[in-house]
């Protein structure tokens, strides 16, 4: 059976790293559900996209996934932050050791503002990092920590999305294949030569 | 003013080319409006996101833009290309010398389909250049002639986005700065060290 991740969006979210992330894991074939995590399933980007997202957070209260995507934007994770059925979300399953993947300031505002990371190694965008206790932050473009996988910002999402996917079905060769298909030449399974 | 970016969208267009082009010129202060290339605003993408664009394409008929951007995607830039009203805005924009920007399988589909590329040179995906006659494929990541810039394909969307940016608002100093702010360490205005 292929994967689950859920990709949670709220308003202003980034939509790049949101959907650089959908479209690595989908080629990948994991199947990414969009999370509106708010009122309504309609939900504006950072920069203006009107999306409408597959589900509301509401009706996945008894749903489990196999991953748990956190894209950044400024306000996107403030609200995400601030809410607390995403924490809740998240801390289900975070403790059933299912795969929690921020990028950007996810990691820093949605997780470590909320208790979250328990002492993990993590990164994140700016030094947001120095506004909070929780976590050990590492100067890297990913990071992965046991079931914590996170990312540093925008322009390292395509690097971030297939460590992801790897780490979700463990197939090296098929996403090597991808990385070379669509012409991206950072990443590889085994890194660069 | 600042410039004005079209991005056309079809149903099938490749989410994550779309957004980050609309994500990096936006960032650079260009205004980016997303155009639906068929009878609603609803378009799904490649890997399903439901998006909500802007305006129709038939509400465009007399409204100029300094840009037009033509996202990838397998079936999208089939259904761009079957478009008359597309090739039409498209011809409109590239006859008034406004800047027409295709990324992966675009430039071949779209303009070398339609006898759109009148012998410029271009990049796209794989190997759909050898289908058509129209145009001097080059085998690039980005390739500029005149006012056409094109962009091989997804993993090098950003370098696309980057380049399209400097050439609309000329400000390289700015691209630099954003390049570096989202950790995008593959692009530069003068090219890397």
């Amino acid at each position: 059976m292929s994967k689950r991740a859920a990709l949670l969006l709220a308003p202003g979210f980034e939509e790049a790293e949101a959907f650089i992330t959908l479209d690595i894991l989908s080629r990948l074939g994991i199947q990414v559900t969009t999370v509106a995590c708010h009122a309504q399933n309609q939900v504006i980007s950072y920069h203006g996209v009107v999306t409408v997202a597959d589900v509301l957070l509401e009706a996945l209260s008894t749903t489990w996934f196999d991953a748990i995507v956190i894209p950044g934007g400024p306000e996107g994770t403030v609200n995400l932050a601030a809410s607390l059925a995403v924490s809740a979300f998240i801390q289900r399953h975070d403790e059933a050791n299912k795969i929690i993947a921020p990028i950007c300031s996810a990691a820093a505002r949605v997780l470590a503002g909320n208790q979250l990371l328990k002492g993990r190694r993590y990164t994140c965008s700016g030094e947001l990092w120095m506004q909070h206790s929780d976590g050990e932050y590492v100067m890297k473009d990913v990071v992965e920590d046991g079931n914590l996988i996170s990312g540093r910002g925008l322009g390292v999402a395509f690097d971030f999305a297939f460590q992801l996917a790897l780490k979700l079905t463990g197939k090296a060769g098929a996403a090597d294949f991808q990385a070379e298909h669509i012409y991206y030449d950072r990443w590889r399974s085994q890194g660069l030569k």
